[in-house]
């Protein structure tokens, strides 16, 4: 019943002298000494056939889409049945200017939709308290519960996925629940992700989305898993972000070691907290950056799946389908587009989505050719979504689940990642767990090393990267995509906005709501989350909530590693 | 030694019962009714697994590269050893303009050049005997040596690989070869290709390129062929062109299996003309289209391969492997691109170039984006180029050869394609060959057939086209590359040139060789391509060549079938 069980076939003696005579013309064409290895510093060989997994079992190491261990997709029916869903993630300027160019996008074919704030909101800071030339940059200004509605106008909230890029505390998150409140929707009817509710990472890589002491986003991490678990029931409260790891540096075994120590270290928690292992490890999801190397990122993605769909049986005890599911949104590398030739960047991100498909990827976010410098225009916008049509519609990636399944170079390396991936992991496990690990900076200079290593290779030339090292031109200024600043008279009146709202509050009310979210980060005991909303109801600010909780739990200040 | 000889795995009952509860939960889940064909009508099952083949033997099916029956891969390296030519068809306005941009070309990394030509010398006629808007559309006006040389000014000839869209009789060959002379370059160090020598291909497809009558373009192939063989070993005179069959509407597998069928028709002729296949079928070469069907073009590509490969063997006897080997060159279809929003096409030209690459092909044209309206404009050719270079140098798709080999999907499509295209083949064997079907309209009314079938899927939505049939948008006819005109005022300095280089000849020598012409082409022994080397020299132009041999071996008049 397989390649070597029928007796006419020729017998493995005869194949082994083929493969030697194979080996013979290679290294005599090539030489014997060009050894190659990817990014994960796993060394390629040239080719793969059956004898490169000798005690392959497909039962255990493959199996069947949906069911343990999960290696080819989480779902039976996979890409045939349900495309990704193309989340773009869109917000320049103006709550108006998003909710305008939110409709364009959903209008052009996207499924979902993700909401990316101002640097200024990253920061934690209300608009009228930053440098006017900070607004609108990298995202929309989104301060109240008053913008958060204008965002959302006309948008059915409760039939779409939403993406939010909100780091602790969740305000963007609270504002939308009061918007939903107020729209008379039924909190169990939204869905959607918190993207950016993974502080390890941020302390890790992300200095700017990093808000609150390590100690102090924990804690209302945990509480605000707990609320949702309660009275959001659709709403995935974590995603565990790889990107930022990636993008820092790391290689993509060590993206996906990292990344699973932290899913760990949250589960850990949760656990210490009471919660049931079976139900919220169904609501983990995963957000990992996919670079161009094309083999590696595909095979990181299997390898991804098939560790954590064991690990929670082994380290949880968990036997619920559901919560051994590798559910993951990825999005194309912005760190391989270059800024010279930009449009070179369409060919580039197209490489990158389709390895994310074949890795069987549930959401996916392509990057605009000009996302390098800005965010994206409404144009490159266009074809980053174009580019997720094509290949769900024309180029039949989905006809098949887990098309490369069985490759023998694909097979192999999905092997050696997961041994690669699984170092990782009981290196941060030796630390002590991902949260002890990033306290003492030992993994920051695990990226550290990496980042270093990439920069040197692409230095020394033996990383091209095309019109950067190799086939650079001389470009007329004009052929660069510009940086689009946001309008300065419009971001003038959005201040004046919050300053009229701010004055047109119940003070007393305010005050009472921001004091008693103070008290419940005090208390150890009380749902800081669900404070925080309440605060939200009262007209509370971001910069205001953010403030309290900072004065609380302590301010955010992410470790530099030397 | 393979995935289940391992006495400790899985048993094979337990496999199947997994397989067979994945089966009801995917079924349950999309209903049981959807049938997936591709565009070689195969069905595509939603997942395989190893009891997709049964019977699979490796050493029958696939080898080593480079080994029999070379389905990996012809050479031993492959693509880890030696990449692929880039191979870009230029070719705008006067040969000047010509000369200057493929000097930019090279400069940005292209290592081998095509030249195409104008539409008026397809049709085989000079510059001041057409209507003066053909001038230069398309590609490039040469009528003369002279022209040639202008066009290969300052190139290394003897050092690049030069295709030829060259169509019978080849007088932009002869020309090259004069050229060569001229400048003391021994003939024996051109390389290259004839990309348009398959007058089958024509006559089915492509009606411009077809200049002579089916028995008088077979007489001048036959005697180039000849001619080549002895004078100018490292030119490739045949390139069989699957092409035209796939962008006139054939399926892939169809494309193939004409395509095959054409080169046993060219290979009969040479034998029975005497001439040794372990020696003409080294230098056989083949020219496909590369759709958006990426597996299915993966496989078709494989399959070929292993066919031929086989085939040359059974049917020639030839042993000599440098015989047997599939050698091709693809260009990503111009048929996928749209008008519509044409920067998408960058997308589409990389999901196409990629499946060409993992096919394992020799050489690759990718199109601009803008090639859909025009030939591509500087900007466009560069985008294409640099997609070539980002594949080779930054998606590591070269590391492995063949690195989609074991693919249980990728296999078993393989074997489908393979039984597909040899079910085509011997559907023309049935008619007596290539030559027979052709003449008949067996092969028109196939693809006819095919095309139809396509068309009535876009139609009728089935087949969704990003911005034609869906995710329309109204767009601004500025946000469409014009089609760019050759400058009249540069056409008429060309064709004052042709009068003044015409004017300039002796007239008895030229006469003298065109009447040599033209007895060799009536001796049915003298070699008609020796005979039209001698009339370039004499100064002979395109026009006057191709009357000649139009009167006296028959005009060219494809069978239009209803």
């Amino acid at each position: 019943m397989n390649k070597y069980d029928n007796p006419t076939a020729t017998a493995w003696f005869d194949i082994n002298t083929a493969a030697e005579t194979w080996r013979r013309s290679h290294d005599s064409a090539i030489g014997m000494d060009k050894t190659l290895k990817n990014r994960s510093r796993i060394e390629v060989q040239p080719l793969y056939w059956p004898a490169d997994d000798p005690d392959g079992n497909y039962a255990e190491k493959l199996g069947f889409p949906g069911a343990n261990p999960m290696t080819r997709g989480i779902y039976p029916t996979m890409h045939r049945g349900r495309t990704w869903s193309q989340r773009q993630l869109i917000g320049l300027g103006r709550p108006a200017d998003f909710n305008r160019r939110v409709k364009r996008i959903l209008a052009s074919g996207a499924t979902a939709l993700s909401i990316i704030p101002c640097n200024s909101v990253y920061r934690g800071q209300d608009c009228d308290e930053v440098d006017a030339a900070l607004l609108g940059t990298c995202g929309t200004v989104i301060n109240t519960v008053d913008d958060m509605d204008i965002c959302l106008q006309d948008i059915p909230i409760d039939e779409l996925s939403i993406g939010l890029n909100d780091p602790s505390p969740f305000t963007m998150l609270a504002q939308m629940l009061v918007v939903a409140e107020n729209r008379g929707i039924d909190w169990t009817k939204i869905s959607g992700t918190s993207n950016q509710s993974d502080y390890i990472s941020h302390f890790v890589a992300n200095h700017m989305f990093y808000r609150l002491s390590l100690t102090g986003a924990r804690r209302v991490l945990l509480d605000t898993i707990e609320f949702l678990a309660e009275h959001v029931p659709n709403w995935n409260p974590l995603s565990v972000v790889g990107q930022h790891m990636q993008q820092a540096g790391a290689t993509p075994a060590e993206a996906m070691g990292l990344t699973l120590s932290s899913a760990i270290q949250y589960a850990e928690d949760c656990r210490a907290r009471g919660m049931d292992p079976e139900k919220f490890l169904e609501r983990f999801t995963f957000f990992f950056d996919i670079s161009i190397s094309f083999f590696e990122e595909v095979a990181k993605f299997r390898a991804g799946r098939r560790i954590w769909n064991r690990l929670v049986g082994e380290r949880f005890g968990v036997t619920n389908p559901r919560a051994k599911r590798f559910k993951f949104h990825a999005q194309t590398s912005g760190c391989d587009l270059t800024r010279q030739q930009p449009m070179n960047n369409i060919a580039r991100v197209t490489v990158q989505a389709m390895a994310g498909i074949l890795g069987g990827l549930q959401s996916l976010h392509t990057d605009g050719y000009d996302e390098v410098v800005s965010t994206p225009s409404e144009a490159s916008a266009k074809i980053a979504i174009a580019t997720q049509n094509i290949l769900k519609h024309e180029a039949h990636l989905c006809d098949v689940i887990d098309p490369l399944g069985g490759s023998y170079y694909v097979e192999a390396l999905t092997d050696a990642m997961e041994k690669e991936i699984l170092n990782v992991i009981a290196r941060i496990d030796a630390e002590g767990g991902m949260f002890k690990a990033v306290e003492s900076g030992f993994v920051q200079r695990m990226i550290g090393v990496s980042a270093l290593e990439f920069q040197d290779q692409v230095e020394r030339g033996e990383q091209i990267v095309v019109g950067v090292n190799a086939y650079q031109e001389e470009e007329e200024a004009s052929a660069r995509p510009a940086l689009k600043r946001p309008d300065r008279a419009h971001m003038g009146a959005q201040i004046a906005r919050l300053t009229e709202i701010k004055a047109g509050r119940d003070r007393k009310a305010l005050a009472t709501a921001l004091g008693a979210l103070r008290e419940a980060a005090r208390s150890q005991t009380e749902n800081v989350f669900a404070a925080e909303i309440d605060a939200v109801r009262a007209g509370a600010t971001l910069g205001e909530i953010v403030t309290v909780l900072r004065e609380e739990l302590g301010f955010g200040q992410p470790l530099i590693v030397a």
